[in-house]
């Protein structure tokens, strides 16, 4: 999957030139704590990967009655998502803000929150614990690496889009009123943007998109995010030969788009869900006139993809680059983001060619924990989502009359001739909404004992906390 | 949660009166096999039950941050669902036929079909396996006894519809033709429709609704089904207060409904998920006007529930029934039916108060499988459905459009005075589709080693037919 011999030999250089000597301070034991044997955690977060995604991934990846990757994980849990209310104990429909923080802090929180609390207080996140344990720590993800999801594990602000210098003092999001996160502005004495603060954190490795935000200038100073970085301890890469030739004893940000990732896949022609045509008749009554369903499609490449590199290139060349000299282990955080993303859209394609992303990380995550025996791998979503696979034909094909979804659907051609149709149907809005299931986690054996049948989000945090001997 | 006090005093007169002597034919063993140690099976089938429905039962009856009953089981699963297509290897989603004949025996067949392979070959169940091997076994439902999931387990005809002597011969059906499953007919030298095979079956106790089916007459011979029952073989009870005092020496069949027993819970008024109102202006254009979101509802009890009895009394019945000199152990196979009922029909407070009945129906379970070691309990659904938890208020319900569902809604008071929003949005018809995510599986520790953590619904008859000593 992965391009190996190109990645090999760079990889090879990179780490013949490095300055391993200067490693040890990363490695460093807290006072009184004793070095323990290496332990690992990799945790993948399927944005909205439900049931309803993980089996679409399924059918169309590995036919009907294949099995995907994580399929083969020993251990299976469903998990609650919760989402604290405003005016009243919880939402029962959460956001990539409140339950990356929930995963990330093991406390729960609102929505659009980033590792910030009800209360706006900060919460110490499970890469810095991890970081001032001495783990080395990485986040990878195909959005922004400032997007909700990333930005919780290593930054604190009370609004997801609080990403750059500009936007947290507020002003017009999606053509919106945006108040901002003033609170958490330099300008005002805080942490600075999730931009400022990604740069400013512990975080050993961070790749993923979202140049621009780290290229917008202060407005009060004129200066860039960038402008702040000291080449001396972080080397800023923006493509695949800088990822793989960057020095591995200093800590690492790659940032490979202006936002997100592009996504590998799309529609014919890229075609997304549409609405079914129904006749004027059936405008009258629903019993009356006709539908006509819109055509199949296929899924094929996203031209727009063209040199990203993949997840699992990047899930890799963070392994690689935090193994370095890493006597404790490490905690990883990675994300397929677009699943959502592309939900949102009612893109199937778009969705399915990110789960095979997801499955690809999945098995360097597994190829890294044949090698290091105490490497805890976890799969999960944070939310649901619209998406539902839906029969084709209708159940009431039989009856008279004409019976179509009052959404969008896309009816993909499927490898074995047969077509698999796929309803976006929760929102009159051009992007669908988030839905309330549990989702599903997928762990290796290393999870026996500490994950169970079922988990409430903040607890999956626990039981990571616990297998690297973080536990607050 | 049963009415103990009455149910055992009840209980404790039928034992006494039983005639105990006779018993000893029904705990005969094959020819060349020799009694094991007692094991049982007890099949829990939660009729669309699948991750939404899971979750909004949860939120419901156990608060957000509670755990249900079904939570606390150590062994979780995901389910591949599989329906044999007409024209094409697959079709991706699935009804309760195929669904429960696949569950029943093992084999994956086409939609509507029940107890028969693809070339409308009839296949063993695992009922007629267990109890040709000495089990007992009993089917307990609350839809009609003939409905499809209840009829997969004793049955074989090629359609769900044949459920009575009259329609198995074709006629008309919600307004249209239906073709009937005329070779099955017992005028064409065929097992006759679902309610004659029933009292023909193996089935020591069948407990369910659908007692029309049992009194409708065949064509040919103006005789129904009831009329047809050997008394000295067969009790047939359509009350509470018989169903207590059965003989439990002869087979047992209850019908406590001329069709599918009523629900317990409906909406306010008898209210249903109702369609967004939308303002003239927005069906000009849909960021123009607004929208008045359908009035919150509570969760009441059913007028029309009266004193049906619950589907716990219903299965503790089955299993004293089934326990009466009882040396090689027991399968029985009890479904809430009306979880997927209510869905198709938007009612999410029916659907909640089936999944109420299903948690107490798996305490019932569980109490059996302590007294009774070797009993694996399992809880499933057969395929997933339309309901979907939706944001209350929307993801985007600061941007100033009308924003809304384009299918239909129900708003729930929940206890803690938060709203939790059900959204059915897959079809025009007044029924709602199934959907095709893969389904949960709970199971008791002596699943451990026979449920994997990913597996095909075949596969789960496997599990239970190994469990039996009973794989083909």
């Amino acid at each position: 999957m992965l391009p190996m011999p190109e990645y090999t030999m760079l990889r090879l250089i990179a780490l013949a030139t490095a300055c391993v000597t200067c490693l040890a301070a990363h490695g460093a034991e807290l006072p009184g704590e004793e070095p323990d044997t290496q332990r690992s955690v990799i945790l993948i977060i399927g944005d909205g990967f439900d049931d309803q995604h993980v089996t679409m991934g399924r059918n169309y990846l590995s036919g009907h009655d294949g099995e995907l990757i994580l399929d083969g994980m020993p251990v299976r849990s469903a998990v609650q998502v919760q989402t604290v209310g405003k005016s009243h104990p919880w939402q029962y429909v959460a956001d990539s803000a409140n339950t990356a923080t929930s995963l990330a802090t093991g406390v729960n929180t609102q929505m659009g929150r980033v590792g910030t609390g009800p209360d706006d207080e900060d919460l110490i996140t499970l890469a810095e614990r991890a970081s001032a344990a001495g783990f080395k720590t990485g986040i990878v993800s195909s959005s922004s690496i400032t997007d909700a999801t990333p930005a919780a594990f290593m930054a604190h602000v009370s609004s997801r889009g609080c990403e750059n210098p500009e936007i947290i003092l507020g002003g017009e999001m999606y053509g919106n009123e945006f108040e901002g996160c003033p609170q958490d502005a330099k300008a005002n004495g805080g942490p600075g943007s999730i931009a400022e603060q990604i740069v400013a954190s512990t975080v050993d490795v961070a790749l993923g998109g979202g140049l621009k935000h780290f290229q917008t200038p202060d407005p009060a100073t004129g200066a860039t995010v960038l402008d702040s970085v000291d080449a001396e301890t972080l080397t800023v890469v923006t493509d695949r030969e800088a990822l793989m030739s960057a020095d591995p004893s200093l800590r690492l940000l790659g940032l490979f788009a202006k936002g997100h990732l592009p996504v590998r896949l799309q529609g014919t022609d890229g075609r997304i869900a549409e609405e079914p045509d129904t006749s004027m008749l059936n405008k009258v009554d629903w019993r009356l006139g006709s539908v006509t369903q819109p055509e199949p499609m296929d899924c094929e490449p996203n031209p727009d993809y063209g040199d990203t590199p993949p997840l699992s290139l990047l899930t890799q060349a963070a392994l690689d680059h935090l193994s370095v000299n890493n006597e404790r282990g490490l905690f990883l955080m990675v994300e397929s983001a677009s699943i959502d993303k592309q939900s949102h859209k009612r893109n199937p394609c778009g969705s399915i060619g990110e789960i095979a992303q997801l499955e690809e990380t999945l098995a360097v995550a597994l190829d890294y924990a044949r090698s290091n025996p105490e490497t805890l791998v976890i799969v999960t979503a944070d939310h649901a989502q619209a998406a539902q696979i839906v029969p084709e034909p209708s159940l009431y094909a039989d009856i008279p009359v004409p019976i179509y979804s009052p959404g969008y659907v896309a009816r993909l051609n499927m490898p074995d001739g047969s077509l698999m149709t796929i309803n976006y149907a929760t929102s009159s809005f051009p992007s669908e909404e988030h839905t309330g299931a549990n989702v599903p986690l997928f762990a290796n054996s290393t999870a026996n004992g500490r994950i169970s049948a079922y988990m409430r989000q903040r607890e999956v945090f626990d039981a990571m906390a616990h297998h690297l001997g973080l536990a607050p």
